[in-house]
């Protein structure tokens, strides 16, 4: 069997054409335009790609972007500060604060700071919280985007076998907690799992968030199932930089039914779930119904 | 094989043992007395030998019990301002709500308005997203004695696959966070999971939290596993009323390894957990060394 190949970057333009139209139809028909602040600390050169490209994606889709860039030695009094003044403006629905932040500064704390309903990252400990018992929150993006994935491909996920590779509290997780409210059978392999190539050859559904370039071979994988690769490494190979994820691709797509690439696959989906999130918290600030099809 | 019967009772006992002593040595060098405060509405007789229990065991192991009994015509607007007087009261240590209230107060608000360092329940959504990222939380009473029985049967259970049967907010999500804590292989299994015999077959430690009598025959369980039962159900057998818990006892201690009998296994350990989680909650308030043994 050779995969169908999950086009990640196919299906987060999808994403995004789908918060643009909802975005055009609030500002039609309840002139409210949802606005995402970003604030950005510091000057890591990968943090500000991924800003820029934030900025760009959600103008691009038609809400207002904020970003705010501070100073590497701003301390944690200020930037308290301004989540406390975007916490209170109605023109924010969503906040971003840039990760890794200097050493200097409490990440709990601040992340904590954020009103849980404009946390669209879901790394609040409320929004924690209301995922872990099924109840309405801001849901992490990888994993939803993960989600949104496998949804689209299988349609009902109630009843198949999920394992979960890596524990992380940004993926791993999360991600265990949106199959389990999709009603799968989830279990939640890590490095300590004894025998990782027999709990991995049950699973129907199997997402690798490791962070290990191409621990999962494809004999690992049971004929048929369908593979969410969330690992993005970047290795030399052949005198060449690579990027490649937590599974091995070529021997995988051999066996998998479905399979996410790397890069193309995973990746493109986070921020178009950003972008999702703050349509979706814009929609309850104002207590409209949720953007159908773009949340958890 | 005949499982080894892991007596809750004794356990429960031997626990509510280390409490008192930590009390007692609170008072002495700290001339701090812990204090859990237990609010009943109306007069549910179930709850009100649930709280008279309370009451009398907190007397015991040398803490102070304060029970507040309102009316069940209570309003919402002056249980929470009795959870706002015991928030702000130094002598309360943990505050307990007893559930379900009436019908006509919303339990989630109710207790998310417990402060979550008193929050002894662990049912604060705060309490969820810090147990959810591994972080110091105040851990549900039940899940938490259930770890504390496994710890003390198996000393560490690092890499044994554990399966938890039920997706309770109350137990088994808890349960599935402490045993990943602890570095097991993790399952989740609950009423959609296609062939639950095969999943429960793989399983070093079966944890049944579901609420169906006997449901779990001994023919399920591998040969030598750990089987902690949570469930208490009231059946009818040759005319007598009787309890039983989810798992078959009569053909499953056939095959385990060792195993928590209904009554006497998990039910007693409930309460002790209680007054661990206060006995923790009071040290953590006055920044002194957690009480050894007795948290997640």
């Amino acid at each position: 069997m050779v995969a169908q190949v999950i086009d990640g970057k196919a299906f987060a333009a999808k994403v995004r054409g789908q918060v643009a139209d909802q975005v055009a139809k609030l500002k039609e028909e309840n002139g409210i335009t949802p606005g995402l602040a970003v604030v950005l600390v510091g000057e890591d050169p990968a943090s500000q790609v991924y800003v820029r490209s934030k900025g760009k994606m959600t103008v691009e889709v038609g809400m207002n972007s904020y970003e705010h860039k501070l100073d590497v030695d701003t301390s944690e009094e200020d930037l308290l500060a301004l989540i406390d003044k975007l916490n209170n403006d109605p023109a924010v629905h969503g906040i971003l604060v840039q990760l890794p932040l200097p050493k200097h500064l409490n990440e709990d704390l601040v992340i904590n700071s954020i009103d849980p309903a404009k946390d669209v990252d879901g790394f609040h400990i409320s929004n924690v919280g209301l995922l872990g018992t099924g109840q309405k929150s801001m849901v992490p993006c990888t994993p939803l985007g993960c989600l949104m994935m496998l949804r689209d491909y299988h349609g009902s996920l109630s009843g198949m076998d999920a394992v979960v590779i890596g524990r992380s509290n940004i993926v791993g997780k999360p991600m265990a907690q949106l199959l389990l409210g999709d009603s799968c059978t989830v279990t939640i392999a890590h490095s300590r799992t004894k025998d990782l190539p027999d709990v991995v050859r049950r699973a129907d559904i199997v997402v690798a968030a490791v962070g290990r370039p191409e621990m999962v071979p494809g004999d690992w994988i049971k004929e048929g199932a369908t593979v969410i690769d969330v690992g993005i490494n970047r290795i030399e190979r052949d005198g060449k930089n690579k990027l490649v994820g937590d599974v091995d691709y070529a021997s995988a797509s051999q066996r998998a039914g479905a399979i996410t690439p790397v890069p193309g696959g995973v990746g493109p989906m986070t921020i178009a779930c950003l972008l999702a999130n703050t349509l979706t918290a814009c929609c309850r600030a104002n207590a409209l119904p949720e953007p159908e099809g773009l949340t958890a």
